[in-house]
């Protein structure tokens, strides 16, 4: 969009009033709903899709490759994103969380600072203005939040502790993107960083992030594990992963059967370690994960840098004790997709699936025909009576196919309830044929059995 | 954060089953929030900020500057943004888009099919890869919306009209940016990519936006004008703006005092122009005004291009007509703040501020400290009884602070409803001192009339 040069001029009449109007939102439609399917995006070959979630994000309509490791998010995947991000807005709320939005643009300058400007290398997306100032494309923003929290000088001890968080796009020039958003160039992180006044308090911020992460990852009824990781080139003291377990993932973790202790294996210098708790007797076994999430205990390796620091009882400067907290937003939604799904079918952490309830009409033409209209009916009167639901529910208006198609793309694409306006909605008793995606349950319900289970539906 | 190379393993367990777990928010607290205020950012010159929105929104800690036009939105005002885009959503929504997202980094080589590469000039912040891959980082999407629409081939005429948007960074490199959020060089865009049959049709979809756009503006309780356009590098054969008049605004816009008729200056010829539905007699006016929206009717500038094609009836393939609909999200934020603000106190649309109501309890050691607890109570009772404005309450609970000192800040930031917990509500009456911020009018309420009062608050 043109946004247009400086005018100037002398003043200024006000031409509308502003009167508050109603407006309200139609039924959300198949036929409407921008899904390419089928043919593999140009520059993508087949050989290169070799995971499920991948495979299956690409030929549904719910990603498309831009270039690699960069995708569209296309509609439903979006609506699914969304939901994520508010699930993750309130885990982190609930811990004192403040959301910001940091630039992506980053100035070289405050990674000098740091060094990171080179020790991170060729992952780094770097540019010049048209100044000739460099900057890169923010992967993670230590430097730029801890430079903003020591702009305000001093911190009273008072406001300790901060824990300030964003969830943006990020940006890692992979030297080779895969699986989708399993690995890509540019995606979205939630990534937190907090300030304390020593390293106890700084602890209990520590467990109380990962707590949170828990529960989010509860939440979506996910399986993790979390183990002991390497710091990296965040740096720091301290460092947990979570990892969905999954053939596809691309770390290794090694496990003690007996007390569950986890790590990641780069953290353990031989092949054949022991478990540090039940000793040398004990075997770490294997497997692989999907990292989802990272915490990182870091001290002043930042702080020192920028001086974060605030005024103890003695008017004495002390440095903040900092940590940071990552989640793989997109990656995320990949890697859930990736576990729970069938090879054929999508499947979705319930929460988040981009719709809840699906309507499939009869076709028209059909015997049914005027089942339609009763169709539309269930749909408002769900809407109605079911405000959490509002935006929840499509309906399949593709007419010219059968209900079997219909049904196979709704099941196909993991939308936890499917309804059926079939013969027997035509009946004087009214029944739907309704189908529990995730039981695979199919039931005979009556309008008013369906209100009763469809309100029972979590939203975000 | 440092996500993981990659290793290859044999079997995988699941050590942790999902469990719903309960969890509740705390009260939001004043002495939380992480709100920088005073010191201006270093690199920004006093002689720099020349507007009132940017002056509030730096001293009152809604952004910090990272590089020139370049700005942390700090949590106050990306709790706005934040509900600023919730009413775009809703009101694209309303007519039929369909929300996706697309990548920031943007090929040279899609640039290059429409000769835009070269023609936008220095405004885009260009870069390459690791292989040498030269990307912009997209100051619009054009090019990338046609050609990811194009990707699934000939279109059935039943999906047209599609209607696509995103709200998303955009990035200009603008030779002097100015005005904080106003003109900014990384800053948030909502844009509309519409596709049609025929040019009728088209003509149908641009209005049906810039009405959307009216009820947006509406809703926000903004005076707005809209005038014809120049279509500038986008292209395409008509184009109008929506501006909010204010001194400060970059555009001329000349105007008809009799029939309303308005244009941007830049395309009408000369100084003394006359309105074209009044005749040579009647002059047209000049005020100033802030663009923050733009339609334009593309015609099939780009679909010709990537040919975004349809089978008409007769099997015959047809381009489809083209639109496109910016609205300036970051920059509505800051031209709200400067329409509706007095040099000294914020004042935010209604319905985006960032919380609806703020309660100011007693100071600590006062003779009305034990007001406190009855200061929480009606906060937990709001929620409880309202709750949609469950995330709309903030406790101040600086309580080293006088309530007149904090009275001053919560006017200056324009919560909507000011509650001050003080002598009289320690009476056996009970009555709380509210204050109308947008009316100015303070009196005193029963609890029960203030839930009543906040019942009726619009939230989004």
């Amino acid at each position: 969009m043109a946004f247009q040069s400086l005018r100037i001029s002398r003043f200024v009449i006000s031409v509308r009033s502003p009167i508050r109007q109603c407006h309200h939102r139609a039924r959300a439609l198949v036929s409407q709903m921008f899904q390419p399917t089928g043919a593999l995006p140009k520059g993508a070959k087949q050989s290169e899709i070799v995971c499920k979630s991948h495979k299956l994000m690409l030929e549904h309509g719910l990603i498309r490759q831009s270039s690699p490791g960069i995708y569209h998010l296309l509609p439903l995947a979006l609506r699914a994103l969304e939901k994520l991000i508010r699930v993750i807005d309130e885990e982190m709320q609930t811990i004192g969380g403040q959301k910001l939005n940091m630039p992506c643009l980053t100035t070289a300058e405050l990674w000098k600072e740091t060094d990171r400007w080179t020790t991170t290398g060729s992952e780094l997306f770097k540019l010049k203005d048209r100044h000739d100032v460099e900057y890169c494309l923010g992967p993670t923003h230590e430097e730029a939040v801890t430079h903003l929290v020591a702009s305000q000088g001093h911190i009273s001890q008072r406001q300790l502790p901060i824990k300030l968080y964003q969830i943006t796009r990020k940006f890692r020039d992979e030297i080779r993107p895969r699986f989708g958003l399993l690995r890509g160039r540019e995606f979205y992180m939630k990534d937190m960083y907090t300030f304390d006044i020593d390293e106890e308090r700084a602890m209990e911020t520590y467990h109380s992030v990962c707590e949170a992460y828990t529960r989010f990852l509860q939440r979506l009824g996910l399986n993790f594990v979390k183990v002991v990781a390497d710091t990296g080139v965040i740096g720091g003291s301290m460092s947990h992963e979570f990892h969905l377990p999954a053939d596809t993932g691309e770390d290794v973790l090694m496990f003690c059967l007996k007390c569950g202790h986890g790590a990641n294996k780069e953290t353990i210098d031989s092949e054949d370690a022991h478990c540090p708790n039940c000793g040398p007797s004990t075997k770490l076994e294997s497997r692989q994960g999907i990292e989802v999430g990272h915490a990182f205990y870091l001290g002043t390796k930042y702080s020192k840098v920028f001086n974060v620091d605030y005024l103890d009882k003695n008017n004495k400067s002390r440095l903040t004790q900092m940590g940071c907290y990552g989640l793989g937003v997109t990656r995320i939604l990949a890697a859930a997709i990736e576990v729970l799904s069938t090879d054929d079918e999508v499947r979705w952490p319930k929460l988040i699936a981009p719709y809840q309830i699906i309507i499939i009409p009869p076709k028209k033409g059909s015997k049914e025909e005027r089942g339609q209209q009763i169709a539309e009916e269930l749909y408002d009167s769900i809407v109605g009576k079911i405000p959490s639901l509002k935006n929840e529910i499509l309906l399949d208006d593709r007419d010219h196919m059968t209900i079997g198609r219909r049904m196979k793309d709704a099941k196909t694409l993991g939308y936890p309830f499917v309804v059926v306006v079939g013969k027997k909605a035509l009946q004087s008793d009214r029944l739907f044929e309704m189908c529990s995606v995730n039981t695979g349950v199919t039931s005979f319900e009556s309008q008013d059995a369906l209100l009763e289970i469809f309100s029972g539906i979590q939203t975000v």
